[in-house]
């Protein structure tokens, strides 16, 4: 199922374990969402994290679509980096007592794991477009505006919407 | 030595987990990038990781300060996150046999590492200045310029000095 690393030798190879790295993780992070939207106490922030687990969702669709352009067979690589990342949100937000703490710890996790995928997304559209795949640039691109608008709404909610002045208080 | 996240009931609890999250993040850094210079074969990457790697040290003692001015006793905190990011580079670039595709590896997992600290300082910033950490604010808000600037360099490096554009041909 998954790309063994030392059968990387090639660009395509690697983009392959890239894709599959990436596919990976967004598995994850629709399974780890609920958890952090159980938890939160705005209803802001309960609402934007909804919205982006319904973002994640068609994020994966238009993933499978890529390995189906692409040629490959779907499958998923280790990827212990968002493995750490929902690690620590979990191990972070799981101990806090006070809401509004809580919340702000929320979005800080949200926002780490969203600076991974904004990171991995700009990697593989521009490995995409060196290998001339270019019929799934526009796919990794709207996934990676996606990731970008999410960190930008999670910004929003943390510096304007006095999340954090909450929970300073 | 490090903080326990049942102890977070507060924003000046979580703030100080935060900073000792990164410090912890930042030793792990300076004690990778050297693995990743010895690696990188192209001239231009060896020297932008080796400038990032002094750059690095600087930020360390930029937060050894924060730490001063805060009043908090210097620290770490487990960061599960970073030891995903930094098993994962290991693991992707341990093994790539070509030279050209290793290069290309090495700045998508540089950049990776990247994302992670200027989430983590972007959440950082946003909370001393809710909680009236003033005097740390400019300190953190360079060590987070020099992350960013530290990506775009990397953007630079493989998109227009055609380090993929070897690798794929």
């Amino acid at each position: 199922m998954g790309l063994f690393t030392r059968d990387i030798q090639s660009m395509e190879d690697m983009f392959e374990h890239g894709l599959k790295d990436v596919y990976y993780a967004e598995q994850q992070i629709v399974e780890s969402l609920p958890k952090l939207i159980d938890k939160a106490a705005s209803e802001q922030l309960k609402e934007g994290l909804e919205n982006h687990l319904s973002e994640t969702r068609g994020q994966v669709d238009r993933l499978e679509q890529v390995f189906e352009k692409i040629g490959i067979q779907l499958g998923t690589a280790d990827c212990p980096a968002i493995d750490g990342l929902i690690k620590e949100a979990d191990s972070v937000v799981g101990e806090v007592g006070d809401e509004d703490v809580m919340d702000a710890a929320i979005v800080g996790a949200a926002q780490a794991v969203e600076h991974y995928e904004i990171a991995r997304y700009g990697t593989l559209i521009a490995w995409a477009e060196e290998l001339g795949h270019k019929a799934v640039v526009p796919l990794l691109t709207t996934n990676l505006k996606e990731e970008k608008a999410a960190d930008e709404k999670l910004n929003e909610l943390a510096l304007q919407k006095g999340l954090n002045r909450e929970a300073a208080s």
